[in-house]
C-alpha cells in the first residue's frame, strides 16, 4: 500500500490532519528529565531520558492524531547512543498505530541518497525492520538525480518523503525567494512531476512537500501548483501561525495536508493555558485543543 | 586555534591538499568484508566491518594527506551500529593525527541547527570529546538563520563548515543555476560574508564552502568570489574531473582548498593500474599517486 493511500486513510480514520513533532529540547524537558542538562551525566542516560518522554507523548498522540514527527537532530545530540534512542521512539511510535515522519531533512549525490533512503525507509538488516520511518523530509538543493533514489524507494517500499518547498524559519527567503519564478516555486513544480512517478489509488502522491505556514497566501498558491502533492505545514504554535493559516494548504474535506506542532504539544506544561497538568496531561489537553482548533478552521467556509 | 588555521598548517606540513572520502560503499568493500552483502548478516557486524575496512584507509593515510572525510549516510544504514563505528573511524582519524570533515550535509531552523552542531562539532557529553569533527559540511536552503548556530560554534570551538555551493553531480544546475545571478552564486556572496564572521590568522575563514570539480570554469569564478574561503572541492577521479580541473580553486602556494577522492582511493584495488595489490597497499599506492597528481598540476604555471 502506498504512502499516500496510508496517510489518506489515517487522516480520515482520526478525523484530524495534526502532526505532533518530536523535538525533545534539552532546555524544556520536564523536571524528572533534568539528566539531559547535567553536563558530566552519561550519554546514555540523556539518550534514554528523551525516548522515555517521547514514549510518553507517542500514549497520548496515539489515536488521537494520524502522525508523529521525530526531529533527528536531537537523538543525534547523543551519537550512537542517540541512535538506539531514535530506534525506540519510532519502533514504539509504529507499535502505536501512528504514522511516523522522519525530519531528517537529508540530501546528496545519487549514490549517497540510495544510502540515506535505505538507512531511514527500508532498512539495511532484519533487525532495522521495526524502526524504519513511513516518511522522511529531504533537502532539493542538489537536484533532481538527489531525489531519484528516493523516488525509487518509496515506489517499491510503499513509503514518503516531504521535500524542503518554503520553509517556516524567519528568514527563509534569503534563497527560497531567489528568482523568477521563484525558486520556491521551481522546486513545487518539480515534486508535482516527480510526485506522478508516486501516485497512490486515493489520488494523492506519496511525494510530499514542506510548506511554512507562516506564510498564508503562499501556502494557498502552492497548493494550487502541486495539487496531488500531500503538504507538511510546520510553523503552527509556538512559531506564530494559527489555525487560519493553514486552512489553505488543505484540499476539499480537510484532506491531502498535516498541520505540525512541536514545543506547543510537548511543552505544553509550561504554558499558563495548561498550568498545574502533568506534562503528559497538558501534552493531551494541548493535542486536544489543537485538534479542535483545526477542525473547526477546516469546518469554516 | 581556529579551524582555518590547522587547516592552513595541516596542508603545508603534508605539502599537498588531498582528502581521502570515506564511503564505505557496500558493493565495492574488498571480500574480507563481504558480510556487508549479506541481507541476513546482523547489522553490528556490517558496521564493525566498515569501521575496519576505513581503519585501514586511515592507516595509509595518516601522515600522507591532511585530511579525511567520512561519508555519514554509509553509516546511518546500520543504525545505532553505524553510529558507533561512526564514532569509532573518527576517532581513529583524528588520534592519526587527520583533520576530519564529517560529509554530514546538515541544515535545519536555528534551534535544530544548534542541536547539530553540537552532534558534530562540539559534543553534548564528556564521552563524545575524541568523536567530534574538525568540520561539517551543511546545505543552505533553508537560508542564514539555519547557518548562523554553526558560525557561532566554528567561532567558539575552533571548528569548521563547508557550505554547499556548488555540487558535483550531474544535475546540480536544476536549482543551483536558477536565477540571475545564478543562485550558487548568491549562496557563494554570503558565504564570503558569513566568512568574515570566523576569520584565522592566516588571512582565510573558517567557513568553506563545497565546489565541484567537474565545473572547471566555473570553480575559478567562485574562487575569485570567495578570496579568503577554504574550498572542498569533490568530483576528482572515480567522479571524472582530472588534476588541471582542480587547479582553479587554489589559492597561490596551494594553498585555501582540499581536492577529495573517495572511491578513486578506497577502492583503488578494482582499477586495472594498481592490480594484484592488496586493498590497502592499492589505497596507498592511489593516495601516492593523487598526490604527485595534483601537486605536478598545482606546480605548472
Amino acid at each position: 500500500m502506498t504512502y499516500a493511500d496510508r496517510l489518506d486513510a489515517a487522516i480520515a480514520r482520526l478525523k484530524n490532519p495534526c502532526l505532533v513533532g518530536l523535538d525533545p529540547h534539552v532546555d524544556a524537558l520536564p523536571e524528572e528529565f533534568a539528566v539531559v542538562r547535567d553536563p558530566s551525566a552519561p550519554r546514555a542516560a540523556k539518550a534514554e531520558a528523551c525516548a522515555t518522554f517521547l514514549k510518553g507523548i507517542i500514549e497520548v498522540a496515539a489515536g488521537r492524531v494520524p502522525a508523529v514527527k521525530p526531529q533527528s537532530a536531537f537523538f543525534e545530540m547523543y551519537g550512537a547512543d542517540g541512535a538506539k534512542a531514535w530506534e525506540e521512539v519510532v519502533a514504539a511510535a509504529r507499535s502505536a498505530g501512528l504514522l511516523v515522519i522522519g525530519d531528517v531533512k537529508r540530501g546528496d549525490i545519487d549514490s549517497t541518497a540510495k544510502a540515506y533512503a535505505k538507512a531511514f525507509l527500508e532498512g539495511s538488516s532484519p533487525e532495522d525492520q521495526g524502526s524504519t520511518c513511513d516518511a522522511i523530509t529531504i533537502n532539493p538543493y542538489l537536484g533532481a538525480d538527489s531525489v531519484q533514489p528516493f523516488l525509487e524507494t518509496c515506489s517499491r517500499t510503499g513509503t514518503g518523503v516531504y521535500v524542503l518547498v518554503r520553509t517556516s524559519n524567519k528568514h527563509s527567503a534569503l534563497f527560497q525567494d531567489h528568482g523568477t519564478p521563484l525558486l520556491h516555486e521551481k522546486v513545487a513544480l518539480h515534486v508535482a512531476e516527480w510526485g506522478r512517478q508516486v501516485m497512490g489509488n486515493c489520488g494523492l502522491s506519496s511525494i510530499g512537500a514542506v510548506v511554512g505556514a507562516t506564510h498564508p497566501a503562499e501556502l494557498a498558491r502552492l497548493r494550487s501548483m502541486m495539487p496531488a502533492t500531500p503538504l507538511l505545514i510546520p510553523g503552527y504554535g509556538a512559531q506564530g501561525a494559527g489555525a487560519k493559516d493553514v486552512v489553505g494548504g488543505f484540499l476539499p474535506g480537510g484532506r491531502g495536508a498535516l498541520v505540525n506542532s512541536s514545543r506547543g504539544i510537548l511543552y505544553a506544561y509550561k504554558q499558563p493555558r495548561y498550568a498545574g497538568l502533568h506534562w503528559k496531561d497538558a501534552a493531551r489537553e494541548a493535542i486536544h485543543d489543537m485538534v479542535a482548533e483545526i477542525s473547526a478552521a477546516l469546518a469554516t467556509p
